[in-house]
């Protein structure tokens, strides 16, 4: 049988392409609210693929972008596995430093080259056409099958939550698989079974009610700008610490058996700085780069503006400046907990002649899956068969909100199994996802439904 | 004679207000290349008002944006008087937040809101004006007038020193008349004898060669809006005072008699800080308000920028992030010595794992006129006629590059009469120019000039 799935791949590599690319010149930005038709367009888009297959399709609308459902029910007595993914993008960030519009995919160097190619449009396609070569060869599929595909995941999925609750027993199945992650290397099947959780807050300093003349005014009047700037660096102490206080609390230290696991993955951090072109890798003392991604909480600024940014010098003192900052968490580290204690210490430290407003954007709990569950065992199984290489059980720091909602409500393991790379730009420019990858997911996908037969 | 001018100015009022809304409607902004036909535009329009006058006009180019030469000679017994202004404007920040769009001039409440209304547009023209109505009634002028407009002086008049240093003979007087700053308080003359000096760069912390997802990232990598904000955070100690090294070298202290002087001056901080709504103002301890903003050199940073700036969160490491700061310098600073300790102090408290690339954007020296100087004293009584009111005289935190560059090169006293007012929001949103300010500023100059006669 699966000759004649691999057989039909081969015949079918560049239709399959093709369709992806069509998918990913939909500017589907979820954050961006002038893109709210482009998220409909790409939801659509997915339905239709499914309906072609024998699904039984749904646009569920929500209070922001609309969830695709789809089923593809064969009997009763099979397992029933639920495909999660998404179809919103990140924003593309400045358009004019992507060497190729993020919009319009183009193939170079054997990887296509679109935002969202492989965050997670190509990931979540990957499994619609395995699925498309299951039932054009067998005319069926070896197990039950539901795909959830969301249009908030960059967002924090918002929406989705109160969605499951609501739909557990339209949704009910085994378990849950999720390609929304990387491999650790190329060409080396990764299971994630550690997912960081993020606290997410807006900071906006604000010290007079318009902007300033420098020379009228320096020296006078406090500077947003400079305060903030305060403000951030009292963050971390000179050992990388976080110096919010009660941060830690929830954090359990990574175990002696874990650490050893760690130091067994392929990764080295040479080739790690060499790749992005970094001169060091700071960060929290006493931990390696790897442990302190995957399993030690962090905090950065993802983004700052104040005063001119313009060419050319101008002599302003700006009314106000604002900052993005989050959290990645670990172990029981709770977001809301998280951004109530960074929110309050933020304000502690503030000077008493600026106002300082924080808003928390949006969090995320941590997630782990239990290595020795029947999900994972199956998968790494199959995994292994279509890429003949042994798994490697992985942690990210990065966050995927919905895990956690999906171990609650509906009760199963949830597996998570990616095929892109970490530098694949994900949240970046010229994200790319290579073609390889996205063939070896296809591919991958038919060997995973084919082994949860088993469940 | 007075009696004739007052008419005139009575008269002429609604035209002499349309024609300054006329240069106000060209958005002359000289730091942004796109504007350069602006800038153009601009001048041609002066010169087109001061040709009709009879001046003699010349359009110079220069490497940057043009300047205007015109000269109207009487006789080689009278003075010759140089009054200096300049035609560019400041960028004008996000659009979307002025009131009123910047080049579209309005009155509101008997003030005329547009960039450059005040600074400086408003008040070289009401030179231009009072020219106007002193040969409308005479026939002739009290002195011989030269006028130079720049286009560059928001861009630190980058060709004006060495147009200056070339054209020495032509632009030969005995003094020079600049009115490019702001009376201490309403409807009170005003004399600015000092100004500070300017040392402004630009500075940029790259970490990576692209941005970077957070979630594979976060706690491996430097983060350079972070390090940027720890950078910013240790250019001032905890008493205010500016850190880097020999900054204050050259800084001679305020004296016992100047100090008496700035506690007579009409400034309340209480006023100060309530008129831009203020909750404290923070600064160099052991200084009032007033002595840091005249005569103490600060530091500010003007502008920053890093990572995402959109709406929303989105969770990215920036590759860099940049900020531009500026320092106010006093007494014997120089901009180029300081400039280059501020660049080497932040070169060594940057990590070593990023990339600190400092750019010298411009400099400006500082300057201070004699107040016992016949150009002071005759100035001062002219506008104490036109007031009937005591001329304060001030010092100001602001630069105006070029007034070194005239006592250097033409070797004549410069007198600096301002007639906006600091809350004009010269280099922010909605700037303005009251009417009565222009009107008077007319009235006071025409006074002036014939004051002058007696030079």
């Amino acid at each position: 049988m699966m000759t004649k799935v691999t057989d039909y791949l081969e015949n079918n590599k560049q239709r399959q392409l093709s369709e992806l690319m069509e998918l990913l010149k939909i500017p589907s930005v979820s954050t961006d609210p002038n893109h709210k038709d482009d998220l409909k367009e790409a939801a659509n888009y997915i339905i239709e693929q499914l309906k072609a297959l024998g699904f039984k399709t749904e646009l569920r609308p929500t209070k922001g972008h609309p969830i695709v459902l789809a089923e593809y029910f064969v009997n009763q007595k099979l397992p029933t596995v639920l495909i999660y993914g998404h179809y919103d993008v990140q924003p593309v960030g400045p358009i004019s430093e992507w060497d190729n519009p993020p919009f319009e995919p183009r193939i170079i160097d054997e990887k296509i080259y679109a935002r969202g190619a492989s965050d997670d449009k190509g990931q979540i396609f990957a499994h619609i056409k395995a699925v498309e070569a299951l039932i054009k060869t067998t005319n069926t599929l070896p197990l039950n099958i539901k795909f959830l595909i969301e249009g908030e995941e960059e967002i924090g999925s918002p929406n989705l939550g109160p969605f499951l609750e609501q739909e557990k027993l339209k949704l009910a199945c085994d378990l849950v698989i999720i390609s929304d992650s990387a491999m650790i290397a190329p060409n080396t099947p990764t299971i994630t079974y550690g997912l960081k959780g993020l606290a997410y807050i807006e900071l906006e300093v604000i010290a007079a009610n318009r902007d300033l003349h420098s020379g009228a005014y320096g020296g006078g009047v406090p500077n947003p700008i400079n305060e903030l700037a305060k403000i951030i660096a009292q963050l971390h102490d000179k050992n990388g610490k976080i110096t919010v206080p009660g941060f830690y609390d929830d954090v359990i230290e990574i175990s002696a058996t874990e650490k050893a696991a760690f130091k067994k993955v392929p990764f080295d951090e040479k080739e790690f700085a060499e790749e992005i072109a970094l001169k060091g890798t700071p960060g929290e003392h006493g931990y390696t780069v790897l442990e302190r991604i995957w399993a030690r909480p962090t905090l950065d600024v993802n983004g700052i503006k104040g005063g001119f940014q313009g060419k050319g010098a101008k002599t302003v003192i700006a009314a106000k400046a604002s900052a993005k900052i989050s959290c990645r968490l670990v172990s029981n580290q709770d977001p809301k907990d998280i951004t109530k204690k960074l929110i309050k210490y933020i304000e502690d430290i503030a000077p008493n002649y600026v106002t300082v407003i924080a808003r928390d954007l949006h969090g995320a709990k941590t997630a782990l899956s239990p290595l020795d569950s029947k999900a994972v065992k199956l998968t790494a199984k199959a995994l292994e068969k279509s890429f003949d290489k042994e798994v490697v059980f992985a942690r990210t720091g990065g966050s995927i909100p919905i895990v956690n909602n999906f171990q609650e409500e509906l009760g199963v393991d949830v597996v998570l199994v990616g095929f892109g790379l970490e530098n694949d730009g994900a949240h970046s420019l010229n994200e790319k996802f290579d073609l390889k990858n996205y063939y070896d997911a296809i591919k991958a996908s038919t060997e995973i439904l084919n082994e949860l037969n088993n469940f």
